[in-house]
């Protein structure tokens, strides 16, 4: 689709005829890609985007770099949101090849395959999984019982799934209107989920609304965990019962969660953290091996003085 | 079901036989059903009650007005909750019209359709889904995988559901006896979802009990949110993930809930209000617009305070 | 598979050909069973183990009772982790009988029925539920959509099971090496429910490490509640919506969780005790019939106090 296209639908004056494949943020776009810059505080990025074109407000023109074609409006949220609708997938495709599954796997009866899926050898996927369009799965894995994968996810080799969770369910991304209405932000992303990854029964992990949300090799996920669009987790990270990631958070390796705790947004948590039960993250977390409780987040010694101090203005 | 018919099962005297079509609440009766009084704080509401009937303690018999028929025991709770299943439903329907689809509607295999049911045109109903009997689901809907929708639940146009999500399962319950038995208070009420609704996946809206749970047109739901029975959401309300609302409470229009705050049953909440992530609702908000947080509840700036002075707490 | 066999497997030298037929812990292994030692605190319960054989280090030799063969290693944990592949089952069975269906239960389409399974009279098995290998279900239970129920669980009569609920997914159990992978602790117990039990939408309740993970005659359970392995749930427990239990806690008869509340792992709680909404539980609790609150966990009426203190303190 060409920028010219686009700005049509957008009702917004450009006549470039550039092709553009795809939205991103202002850092990951590409040559070829349409961004946005709404929050002021990311205009450090605008000045290194290599994108083909930004939806701006007026007031940021200055800051648009050379290589980069500005379409100035006054809500490129809002613009964003009808324009990932342009790029949005079919929710299923009509036609395609039929789903390929290598040697020695089991296919329980009432499991759906969609087009171009592909699943590995050695696998077993079980009765009432739903098994999306371009799906790639590799061997060894195990697929349990009304799991649903939406299409474009990839799982890696000798993974466990368990019943009801949910892999690559839409973002939750909307541009609000003056009017009240919700404009809703097309997840175009996916989910990747490496190598020797388990997840438990019934939880849910959001595809990315550009690129992916990435799974790490030997990661382990509990039961009714949450995790947001555009999350990474690095190696090793474990995620026990109940934990929730709001989205684009980082946890790098070998993070540990305890039950219920949770995350806010846009964060990164360092190597080897350990946040204990309940705790609730709402900063970045730079240096690695630490041990924090509580909500707000605490070093865990602190919290537990805390406690005792507590105790004692009961007294 | 003839008044007389009812208080047999009941074992309450009683000799009327006006036609029972169904329970219902103190205020919300009409003069074709049944009411109870358990709790004294609704004693405001027999005296304005239109029931035909209500199930009461003795004591109470005075406030009951004139056109209403006492049906005095001891235990009015547990009678009710006996009333509740002679109106309860069939599990499943034997007969009935087969489900009628509309025009350029996808059905997907594997898909369950019950009897009276109605898809409108336009629809995807994705592998797996689970549509009752008497469901009815508008235009422009996407059903995704393994959706389960309970019977007599009622869904709009331009809905988007997804994947492991339940809407309409029974609500939460019972009433327990003196020997410790909990007998089921059958949840005869339904689920209605307005127009342009999105609910994440895996995520669980209760039916009422009597009458309606709602979620009005244009509400937003996040992923492992639950919602319990007689809940009524406003326009635009936003559930970001693991919410929980407890029963008969009320959002105004365009509350936003941050991720796992939750509320507690039979409160109000004023329209725009904010309820800040883990934020714990316990009393009604009346006042509107304002921003929430911490549990117990307190006003946003209040708690931003509250974490400082604790911060010198602990130097 | 005898001693001998498994020690090969583990590389440790032991030349005992005694048949062991499974693996479980200190105190209640019986003389056929392989246990394991790793964590100091359970050095009470070595002295009176009855098991056939124990993985343990070498510093501990002197406490293993006469009648038990000590299998001495660096890494007991780990080598508890791979000796319970051997006792793995199979994902799904090959072969066995089909499911027994008794007289007057509606099994809907698209059920999954495994081998040596059986289902009582008078129930109704809705569609996309999976009932997988030699499950067991009693009578007059109800099972709604797209349930999944795991192998080798046991459900009892008068039971309702709402969509989405998965009973018998495995434990969150994994021993951790050295360099940084986690090795699965297969999960070779089981899940049983007694009679009269109602269990919510998209609930887990995970399947045993070693024997069963027991909700008892008349629990009922909410939505999207977690039960991790090993938990005992006594006669009347109530668990509303979102509650979560660590593994192996004990919770007597009649104790009741308010929403969000939680427990830690490997503890008791009284009968008739009462945690508030999104209390959490992190001892013991011996005394019966108390009301509790907050986090940590205190005695109700303190938790208001404590509320009152706060308050002051913004003033």
């Amino acid at each position: 689709m060409t920028l010219n296209e686009i700005s049509k639908v957008l009702e917004i004056n450009c006549k470039s005829n550039i092709e553009i494949t795809g939205l991103n943020t202002l850092l990951d776009s590409n040559s070829n890609e349409l961004t946005f810059l709404e929050n002021k505080k990311y205009i450090k990025d605008l000045v290194n985007t290599k994108a083909a074109a930004v939806l701006i407000k007026k007031e940021f023109l200055a800051e648009v770099p050379k290589g980069t074609i500005a379409l100035i409006c006054d809500e490129p949220y809002i613009k964003l949101a009808l324009a990932s609708k342009l790029f949005s997938q079919n929710v299923v495709e009509e036609s395609g090849k039929d789903c390929v599954v290598d040697k020695d796997t089991t296919i329980q009866p009432n499991v759906y395959l969609g087009k171009n899926a592909s699943i590995g050898s050695n696998c077993i996927i079980m009765a009432g999984a739903f098994i999306a369009d371009n799906v790639s799965i590799g061997n060894n894995t195990i697929i349990y019982p009304n799991v649903s994968i939406y299409r474009d996810c990839i799982i890696g080799n000798d993974c466990i799934i368990h019943s009801g969770t949910v892999i690559g369910c839409d973002g939750f991304g909307f541009a609000n209107t003056k009017d009240g209405k919700y404009i809703k932000i097309y997840q175009n992303g996916n989910v990747i989920i490496g190598n020797d990854v388990e997840i438990g029964a019934n939880s849910t992990i959001d595809r990315a609304v550009f690129k992916s949300t990435i799974i790490s090799n030997g990661v382990r996920i509990d039961n009714l965990v949450h995790i947001a669009h555009n999350c990474k987790l690095g190696v090793g990270c474990i995620l026990t019962g109940q934990v929730g990631l709001a989205g684009s958070t980082t946890l790098h390796e070998y993070v540990v969660m305890g039950g219920q705790s949770a995350t806010a947004g846009h964060l990164e948590i360092a190597p080897f953290t350990t946040i204990a039960a309940r705790g609730g993250v709402t900063k970045t977390i730079k240096e690695p091996k630490k041990q924090w409780a509580g909500f707000p987040l605490m070093d865990h010694k602190t919290w537990l003085k805390l406690q005792s101090k507590i105790t004692k203005l009961l007294k």
